[in-house]
């Protein structure tokens, strides 16, 4: 099994209340800023429970460090015996993150995507495209990044992976020529505006993590067409969604959750005029399953 | 520095708002029965954080197994780089947890000791005596248990330790002997009553750190002259200091907080009648400060 069916079956057990994942665990920093998340839960069905941390601190590109790091921690559901850990330092949630915005965007991207459109320049800003590379053929990626060495270092890295980049420091330029737009970045004030938006784009909002960040105006959420949440609970504590929920502009029953459009409890992309926004915050079950993955061809090797 | 000073300075610490420890992240297995605890937390004054793993599977010595596992894990606040994984298995969550208890009974017991009455055979039931050693120089010990086979292989264990060791079944043999008592159970019904207990007694009550778990009756906090409770924001939500308040029988503002005693800022015991109560639930500031001690122990090798 792929990662995308793992993560999506993933998806798809959580909406069904198959899956056990307790709120995040946090924890805050200042000097130097960083966060560190403690993800973690346990799908009924299987024998194993998951404890994943990951870290993101993002001064430590200036000391040649990457800002994200993390390991993942694979116990046995029957006596509590440590089986793997999983060194990967942050990589795996790299991968599953990108497999999130592959999913959304499978579900909610318009049929014909005419331009990819991302904000930000980091790990996760390759990623999420290259990740779209199996579910659009279009290769046309307008990238937004604040400095000039970040945009044009970007440029390079994803010209090598066979797109036709542009870049640029204005926001409505990548709006005003994209339909597929992915949002990756720690910013903590919103980027995109409602009226910069084209009908039929969809949104993958995935920068927004912790209750501080945010990168869409919350009236985006209150004026387009969908919202779904990768987590419905977890979603009205952090990310883009928690922003609008607090501002009164939208309340918790018209959010639709991933899973449920997977699992088919709920319609996705109805029509190509809509404006569709998926908030992910990063659940614990995309933790779970891409560890189940891993460790199981560990111990099969 | 002794773990006991550390854990010492680290409770004081904690009582003054000087150590960040968010709640207790918890996942709880009903098929075998088990729970994990997630502690996690650092004092602002020092350069890392640390996060817990601790598991109880009760089920386990069935099979051979110790109840007990989990790991700690040290973490740079300057990048979130894993510093070190202390695979310990439980062993310095055992160690810290006895080290609490140690200092309840410093601050807390009578000046006489006329015996040390413990409920529970297993590790932590042998550990917390073991550690009353350092307080008191009495060695009469009453041992309450289940089963004939777990008290037998107790009473080996402690006597060789120096102790003179009886055991029973009935719990006011154990109080009707001792004025310094623990309770190291995972029970969830009381096991103590009010009227077993004798004036003057301290009670350190360290079984219980789950919701469900219970090893006083609730009655016995709104009688006794001071409750004492290792983190008075998590008291409230597990051990016996929760079942009192939810019973209200007692309210948060009666609650003193260890460390506020070891800070000279609230009174201990002040009489040798009175009877004291200490509600340890394992706060993540014993974690963080073991887990310094023996990583500042390991790099300077």
């Amino acid at each position: 099994m792929s990662f995308i069916e793992t993560i999506e079956d993933g998806f798809g057990a959580y909406s069904r209340g198959e899956v056990i994942v307790p709120p995040v665990g946090e924890l805050t920093f200042t000097d130097p800023p960083g966060d560190t998340h403690i993800k973690y839960g346990y799908a009924r069905e299987d024998d194993f429970y998951v404890i994943k941390i990951a870290s993101g601190f993002y001064e430590n590109p200036k000391h040649g460090l990457p800002s994200n790091s993390g390991l993942m921690l694979v116990f046995s559901k029957n006596t509590g015996e440590l089986l793997s850990i999983l060194l990967d330092e942050g990589y795996l949630t790299d991968v599953r993150t990108a497999v999130a915005g592959q999913i959304a965007a499978k579900y909610l991207a318009p049929a014909e995507v005419d331009g990819i459109g991302i904000f930000g320049t980091g790990i996760q800003a390759k990623m999420q495209v290259q990740y779209l590379k199996e579910i659009t053929p279009c290769r046309d990626l307008i990238a937004w990044g604040r400095s000039e060495n970040s945009r044009q270092q970007y440029k390079e890295t994803m010209t090598g992976l066979g797109f036709n980049v542009t870049t640029t420091d204005d926001p409505a330029e990548v709006t005003a020529h994209c339909n597929l737009l992915v949002t990756a970045t720690p910013s903590e004030s919103p980027l995109i505006k409602m009226d910069m938006i084209r009908p039929g784009t969809h949104i993958t909002a995935m920068g927004s993590d912790s209750p501080n960040k945010q990168e869409l105006d919350e009236k985006i959420l209150g004026q387009c067409d969908l919202v779904v949440a990768d987590s419905i609970s977890q979603c009205l504590e952090r990310g883009e969604i928690s922003k609008a929920i607090k501002a009164g502009i939208i309340t918790s029953d018209t959010l639709t959750e991933l899973g449920q459009i997977i699992n088919g409890s709920a319609p996705g992309r109805t029509s190509e005029e809509l404006i569709t926004v998926a908030d992910l915050t990063g659940v614990a079950v995309q933790d779970i399953k891409i560890s189940d993955a891993v460790y199981r061809e560990l111990i099969t090797k």
